[in-house]
């Protein structure tokens, strides 16, 4: 695939994050900003409608909006990938179809779930991707996160990217992610066109020792992990782990702590969008977690802080 | 809420499935025919959008559409109870909203849910409750089951029941379910204004001696199941046993192989619908489990077998 | 494996409850009558240290006074399969060598679990099973049950089957058990000597009529249950359909409300244990599903609750 | 609690990994030496037979032999933590007593649990500690962790630390655990005496910020986590976060990449002990992960990784 379907994709891709208003209504001015900063921050590409955008806290028609919304506004300064998830089938390869329509270079998909119990077994799976990567002729980034509660085998993986070779970037994000990788390159070959790392760049550097050439955090501070993957890609590596080690006390915080909310919240100290309001049962960060990210944010000083100031 | 309300709700609520077109597209006319069949079943009313009618494998449109569709065809001859659960509460109470517009006399949710991991604590889902009462003036059914993931307690559900006064009706779903309802009845007194029993009845009679005044079963054989409640409330248990016992194996089929593929089967059989399909990847039934459905429906002829033909 | 290891085994073998007293402490005595009892019922074979045996609530010495007691109270009547699960492969593999020494003629584990959160993937179960067929010359039952956690494919077991001829017998209980019954007969063919039924027998026709040659059910009433599987592996299925909806409310009641207390409450009321304490944090039956448990059971009448009055 | 228990417990209490030979045999003489390196180390404490013990792979008589042993080698140098749980309740509490009376000054334990489905609801749990609390007279520390599979809110916590005064101690291991720390010390109040971090001190800062007075990490390098404390809880917060930052990179290593493993085999690299294995269904490290981690640990090198040499 990464032949027939041009370079591979590598560098930092991080997820934008959907602004609502204190009256948990879109704020499209402020998404509209998001993108902008995100475009300032140097990104490699933007991934849109992903978990850390609230996907499951929104209706599909605000899923539109948002779709024709940020490829409008990124209008091709960057590539951009939607995340199409869902429990059916069909529903995800019409999500597929109309993310690629709107101009989306990528698609990322976890498999099929639905709350504890829904979920399909390998041969459902493989279905799922096989007719999603048939309605839609651009390359698939498998999303391998415990939210799906669906366990994916390495052997597994690999099968999809020979088999579907549309299927050939995955993004790892299980405990243990770098050993994973390890294995997944191993057993995919060039079958396997990016091996991303994700969960807010929390393993990011097992995960590049382990062979990822890609990332997949949030927007909090991706102009700062981008030093990291360029000197490591470089085959500077010492200067990627002192790159790293200066934000890891930020990243750990915005992993453990607080979620998807820390980038909500740095970009409205940043002057970037007006609230940092999530959807309930989504709860709003207590004042002294937002004060403690808060400090740590001002140490590393990430261009969300600052942008719209 | 019982007296504040209108008379209590009791009998036969059961589920309209959604029929597809082989080709996975809503068939507004079988739709249509599943309503009528259903008003001829007898039942107290009808519940649409559950997760027998494959709410998790409907686009919102799609929802839209058949809230419109299913209350136009009911045209007020039963009560309609609509499901509304979303993990956003915002989405949920706007659901309901619409659906109590469109002339849904009862709404039924779950507590949110989202995936393998997202869950709210108690606050959060007794919040969800709230804001859903406060925009929808009118009687709510909490649905306690598996798919959910989340674990009600009886102390929780029976103090929903106290503060929320709309919140009165449970339907039980759990192992264990007739221990459940009578500890609920205990616990919430009158604020319980429906003890509901559901899973396709498969516990029925041990819920209706532990106090359930309602079921809500699929639309498979409601006409058969409605014997069952109507000798219990009137004090005939034996009759009710019998009813009972000659239907359960059918039940029991049901419920442990077929889920809510069941009812579309028996109701092409019929010739209510002319396609069974379900949307992927949930998979159709094995033609040996067909078969074995249509034998034991065969002994037992719920309308449903034969409406159509 | 079936024709290395001897005719393939077919029909009855229940679980043998563990007797406490109202204390907790073992109950050897109650224990030695609950084998006999159980010889008394006609079973083909009698299963230890099960789930329904409470194995999870017991310490490794009772375990082993168990085995001990109970290989030495059946002295040959019947054969008995021991269960030897343990997160740790070492620890089930010492545990199957120690039941072999102590007589038992056939294992049954689980896949290794523990917790929440921790379990193998394929390769580490199947190196499981490995281990533990080196390590004792006896058939193998897979247990495929959800208490483990374990999602296990059609595929793996038919593998498991295959390439470890120990491992022949399988005992699914999981929802759509006969659509997997049928699915593992296919892709195992004569590598699977035993697809067996389990969960109270709840599925049992259905399981049949896939295939199943063999049934694990509780010790409540395998009286009644064999004829059933007489009936049916001699080809008379309607008496065998007929002998089940006998049955099937009772077998209903036990799965759905009462779980492993059934047995206990009924051999109590039958004299032949003195209580029917289980364990905290189980809980006791709630007097009024006792009752309804005991008005079932009297209908059908088994040996259970008669054989010590 | 605090007060009539003596002066509460503050600092670190890291977990003691059980060392096991190649052969998988327990390793006598390595334990007595991983008990005189954590001495050395500086602990303020040592807990033994937890998570990071492989508590889930020990048989009772090996438990039984730890006990003994690590008791005899602590030699009460340093308090003692025992973890004690067990999912019957009757056996946690004769564990606990057995633990007190050879010497333990304090237990641990989480709420009781089984498998994928068996747990127990808030009246089980209570029940749980307050039995083991009457069978033991010393203070008990509420693991909340993943494993575990139960949702304990701070509500309940709370009531446990009102309802029962031996159990004061709180071990947080969730995510959002600053959050929760926070909420429980104000619900709680004076009867929490001691708030704790885990999970290898990944959450330490912000957990301490939240008003933790302890941690419970790993033994790979608690004299190098010592000072954090030490410094924060002096008030000097600065040093706290310089001598946590630079530790930051080898706990995280630890706590994605190898979990119990990453002690093992730093101790085996510092002549601790003679062998890393772990007991299979768990897996040896892979050769680059074990080099990563050597690398980091290098970097900080704690007493593990030269007491020995």
């Amino acid at each position: 695939m990464a032949s027939s379907m041009g370079k591979a994709w590598t560098g930092v891709y991080p997820i934008a994050p959907t602004p609502f208003t204190a009256a948990g209504e879109l704020d499209a001015d402020g998404m509209r900003r998001v993108i902008d900063c995100m475009v300032d921050q140097g990104v490699d590409g933007i991934c849109i409608l992903a978990n850390y955008s609230e996907q499951f806290l929104l209706t599909d028609a605000e899923r539109d909006t948002l779709l024709e919304l940020c490829l409008e506004q990124v209008a091709g300064r960057v590539p951009v990938i939607a995340t199409c998830s869902h429990y059916s089938t069909q529903i995800a390869a019409a999500r597929a179809k109309k993310a690629v329509a709107a101009g989306a270079k990528m698609l990322m998909l976890m498999p099929p779930y639905h709350g504890a119990t829904l979920r399909a077994d390998e041969k459902g799976v493989f279905e799922h991707f096989e007719r999603i990567a048939a309605a839609a002729p651009v390359p698939i980034m498998v999303q391998d996160a415990p939210l799906s509660g669906v366990n994916l085998s390495v052997a597994f993986l690999a099968r999809l990217a020979r088999e579907l070779p549309q299927v050939c970037y995955f993004k790892i994000e299980v405990p243990g992610a770098a050993a994973k990788l390890r294995a997944l390159i191993a057993a995919g070959g060039a079958s396997i066109a990016g091996p991303f790392d994700g969960e807010e760049s929390i393993t990011l550097l097992a995960d590049l020792d382990a062979g990822a050439t890609g990332t997949m955090p949030s927007a909090l501070l991706p102009d700062l992990i981008k030093p990291v993957l360029v000197h490591f890609l470089a085959g500077r590596r010492t200067e990627a782990v002192a790159a790293y080690n200066r934000i890891l006390p930020l990243i750990n915080f915005e992993n453990r702590q607080c979620g998807l909310r820390a980038t909500k919240t740095v970009m409205k100290a940043g002057g970037v969008i007006n609230s940092d309001a999530v959807r309930h049962p989504l709860e709003a960060l207590h004042p002294a977690t937002r004060a403690g990210l808060l400090e740590l944010a001002r140490e590393c000083n990430p261009l969300a802080l600052r942008w719209g100031r």
